[in-house]
Parts: structure tokens; sequence; C-alpha cells
């Protein structure tokens, strides 16, 4: 099952179901106006939509229209919680040495994970507007999972079972901010600006062999201004969806519609490249002596799209976002 | 005015005014349904609301009925963001104190912020769910402002005129989760579950001597299990709300009702006391030489209410709350 909001001038959208080839769509008024309301009923419209979706595909539905995903908000355009891991073990202990760090303590067993904020979300084509490009601008490619309710105290396999849609993240990063705000303990805030999603959000099953093991079995294919920049898998995931749930669930309750970040995805060979201007830098450091790629500057370009290891394209649709001033 | 909301079953609650003596309360119902629909609408509704806290403070409306802060929920139950300072930096020195962690750089002249969970609010009579006593159980005794719209980039003046309503806060803490999620540079997050609120939020005119300087002029009287704990004055922040509300604005908007909290009040002065248990434990190791104080056990009970200087019961309500076993 796919689902997108379309911008209906509403801080919610609308919610619609769009057609295996990303050619159609149509409106899920009758079942749930929004997808945050498809969340708090879940068990009720679940069918329904999967219904919906499956008669579009069949070209049975009579009010479909064309798919345009520069029409979607993100699937959640706001949400409870969004609470972003750093998952792929490889970028951490790369961005250790670019932050000049102490090692982070229990690192390899214990998910690190900040919570941003979740009321103003990006859509995939949106434009980003920042207030400097002295603040070290950044990508980040991820995956993440929408949650359904998750008690407090969830084991990992529970979680994972609480897993309801994949969807496809570019974490927006200030990186001249972070080092300071790691610093002071108190974690993530103005290093992290309003997040993106694509436009689709899909089931677990709709992924097939692109979901196993709790994590997104697809390549993340990252360009910066048209050129290449990197298309790491992100099967490299560390920790599994279950088990980033259940570390944010320790101490709380999740609510219907909670959004859990794999991180920035990121692979141990050098020829995946990378999925975040970060760790290109901290790359060549290491490999060159010298870091030679800066941070983004107003007007430039990403293009983010999720492909299957036999080159389909994903279901997500694609990222593509310029960076603008706010002023 | 004093806004109040009902726990009717539903999310967002329903929306009550309150008399000046919190001894009545009416709906709100024609006016708005919800204090998160009102910070949407607020031009539009802060005047009718007004209207009716005077008619109801005059007795002059018929449906009023008796107010029973049980029966309420936070003032708002879920909010866009939750962001709490550390506002009061004898409070943040002693931490570091207390957990041994290198000191914050530029403390003093920049706000340490984290972002909290702000889904799932705690009422002012809530039961509090939690895991294990081994984590350390602390309350943490706050005020918040609750901002209308805040531009990106805001100034700290700019930001202060966004401040619509005052609220007394509860901000529950787990110690012994906190240094590792401090040292990962992720964080607060398994560390702080849900947050809890008084009943009543009030607009700063309502708090007269009580709001100056862009603070809360009221000593926060703590009560652990029957006994005083403390009563740290608000007028000792550090930084005012305006120039919290400013540096969570720099990189992003804040959408209407995002709440911005102040870090446990605290004073220089021993005689004042605590507003949280870690607090006074670092002033025993330092004074005496040893921890003498325990943190919570299930059962057992806080009790927060500010007053102001002449020694009245301030406008927000009591909070009253039981630790209990999550399982």
């Amino acid at each position: 099952m796919r689902l997108a909001t379309l911008n209906n001038g509403s801080a919610d959208g609308q919610l619609i179901v769009v057609s295996r080839d990303l050619g159609c769509a149509v409106a899920a008024s009758s079942i749930a106006p929004t997808l945050i309301d498809a969340m708090a009923r879940w068990d009720d419209v679940r069918r329904p939509l999967a219904e919906l979706n499956d008669a579009l595909d069949a070209g049975r539905v009579t009010d479909a229209f064309a798919f345009d995903p520069k029409r979607c908000m993100a699937p959640l355009p706001r949400s409870p919680q969004w609470l972003d891991a750093s998952a792929f073990l490889n970028h951490g202990h790369l961005m250790e040495e670019a932050f000049n760090t102490p090692p982070i303590p229990h690192f390899d067993t214990i998910p690190v994970m900040y919570q941003g904020a979740s009321d103003d979300f990006l859509g995939p084509f949106d434009e980003v507007p920042l207030p400097s490009e002295a603040d070290g601008i950044d990508f980040e490619g991820e995956f993440g999972v929408v949650c359904g309710p998750v008690a407090m105290g969830a084991t990992p396999e529970a979680a994972l079972g609480c897993v309801r849609l994949v969807v496809q993240i570019n974490d927006w990063s200030l990186r001249a901010l972070g080092p300071h705000e790691m610093k002071t303990g108190f974690g993530f805030l103005q290093a992290k600006p309003s997040t993106a999603f694509a436009a689709v959000a899909v089931t677990p099953d709709e992924l097939g062999d692109g979901w196993r093991d709790g994590r997104v079995q697809m390549h993340l294919h990252v360009e910066w201004n048209g050129q290449r920049f990197g298309e790491p898998h992100g099967g490299e995931m560390n920790f599994h969806f279950g088990q980033l749930i259940a570390h944010a669930a320790r101490s709380r309750r999740l609510t219907a519609g909670s959004i859990v970040g794999s991180g920035t995805v990121s692979n141990k060979s050098r020829a995946a490249g990378s999925a975040c201007i970060a760790e290109r830098r901290v790359i060549e450091k290491i490999d060159l002596g010298e870091i030679k790629t800066g941070f983004m500057k107003f007007g430039d370009r990403v293009r983010m799209q999720a492909r299957y290891d036999d080159g389909r394209d994903g279901p997500f649709g694609v990222v593509e976002q310029r960076v603008v001033s706010a002023a």
C-alpha cells in the first residue's frame, strides 16, 4: 500500500493513495481525511485503504488523477514524535573523526538517538529556507518508519511489529552548529532545521525483498547539483528498526504516527559514496589528507531516490530540494 | 485570562476558562473546542475568551460548574514542540558537579536546550508510570511559556512578544540515564519521560507583578511526600523567555502552541532549597561531603505550587503526582 498527502492548504493535508507506477492517485477522503487520522484509526482503515489501492492499480476507480509529487507534502506533514538514530555505525565512527569528539560510549551496542522537531516537516520538492551559508548546510539521506502505538518498555521484536509504514527522509543539518550542541550534552536543536520526506509512504509488504531483517534493503541514490554523490545501501544498518523503536520507548509510550529514522545511510565500502557532505569531507581528510568539498550554498540542489538491488526505482518517489536564504 | 483543559476522553481535551479564585469554570466550546485550536486562531478567539473569563469572574455565566483540577489534562495535552532550557545557571553549574561532566562551553552566554517529546503530556494529578526505581526518578519544578507563531531568526525582543501563556511544569527526569545520554552528544531521550503541567495556563497580564523582565517572579514551592523541599524564585533565571524562544527559533520557525521551559528553578541561596532531587544531592555532596538523599520510590508523591512574593497562591493550581510502576 502506497500513501501520500496532497497539499490542500491545511496543516495535515489530504490523504491519497498512489498507484504502483506512481502514475496516478485517488483521494482517500471517504476512508480517512488525513494520514494522521488514518494512523489513529489504523485497524479500521487499513483494509479499506488497501482495497482502494488495489482498485486504483487495477484501473477500477473513476476519480483517479495524475499523481504529481510536487503537489505533495511530507506523508505526515506533522507527527507526534520524530526520533532520529545514528544506526549506521560506519557513519558514526567517521563523524567522530570529523567532529574530533571523544568516542561515544557503548556506540556499537546502544543506539544513539535525538529528538527532532516534528511539527513542520518539508515536502519532497519544498524549498529549504535556512538562515546562513556559514552554518555548514548539509543534506542527510535516510530511511525511516512510521509506528503504530508502542507500549513503554516494548521489546525490539514487539517494536518491530509496530512498524506500519516505511519512508525516505532528507534530514537537513547545519554542521557548523552541531559540535557545540553535542558538547552541551543537550543534543541537536539549532543544528537540525525542518526535516524533509519523499512523497510516498509504503507498508513494509509493499517493498518485497526491499524490507528484510527490519531494514530497508535498497540503495539510496544521492545527487548534489546533478552530480552523483553516493548510493549507500540500507541493509548495512547496524541496529534494525525494532531495536531503534524499543530504544525510543524505554521510558515512554509512542503514540501512533511517531517516526523513527535510521540516521544517514552509510556503507564501509568507499565505492558506495556518501549520503551527506560531512561524511565525504571526513573521508577526504582521512584518504587524501585534506578536505576538498565545501558545504551547500544557497541555490544548491539535492536529489535522493531509493532503488531496489535490481536497479528498479523505489516506491517512495524522489526528494528534490533547493536551499534558499530564509531572509 | 485563565485557561484549562478538561479531560473528555479526546486527545486534546475540552477548553474551559477558569475563575480567578479557581473555584469555578465554564466551557469555551462556543469559542474554541480545544486550546490548540485557540492557539491556531488566537487573534480571533483571544478577546471572546477574555470576555468569557470576565463574565465568569463577575458571576454572569449561567452554565458555570465547580472547577476540579483532578479532571484536568495538561493545558495543552499535546503540543507542536516542547523545548526545555536550563536557564537557571546556578542549577546547571551544580549539575555539572553532580554528573562530573566537563563544563558546558559558553554555558553562561548561550542557552542550552533540549527537545522533549510533546505528544503525551501528563495532567496535574496524573499518576506517573515509570519502568524502574533504579533509573533515578526525579521531579523538576519549572516555569514555561506557550508561544504563538515565531519566525525563524526572531530577535529575543520579538520572541518575547510571542509569549501567549505562562505555565507551571513538572519535568520528570530519570537521573541514572542522563549522564550516558549527555555523553553521546545526542541529548536526553530515555532520561526524559512524559512531562506534567499544572492545570491552568494564564496570559502574562494575569500575573501582574508575577511577570516582569520576561521571567516568572514567583516562588515555586515543592514538597516531596508532604515534606518541604524548596521554594526557589523564578526571578533568578539568567536568560529571559524571549532569549530562550529566540535560541529555539535560530534555524526553524515555531508553530503556535510550542512550549518553551525554563529548566529547574534554582537559586544561589541555599535557604531556598531545591526544585529537584539531583540538585539537593549535589548540594549535600558539596556542603556535607556525602549524598544523603535517594531518588524517588514507587508510591512517592510530589507537590508543586507557585506563590507570589506576598504569599498568595499562584494562578496555575497545584501539581500533585504519584510515581507508580509501569509494569
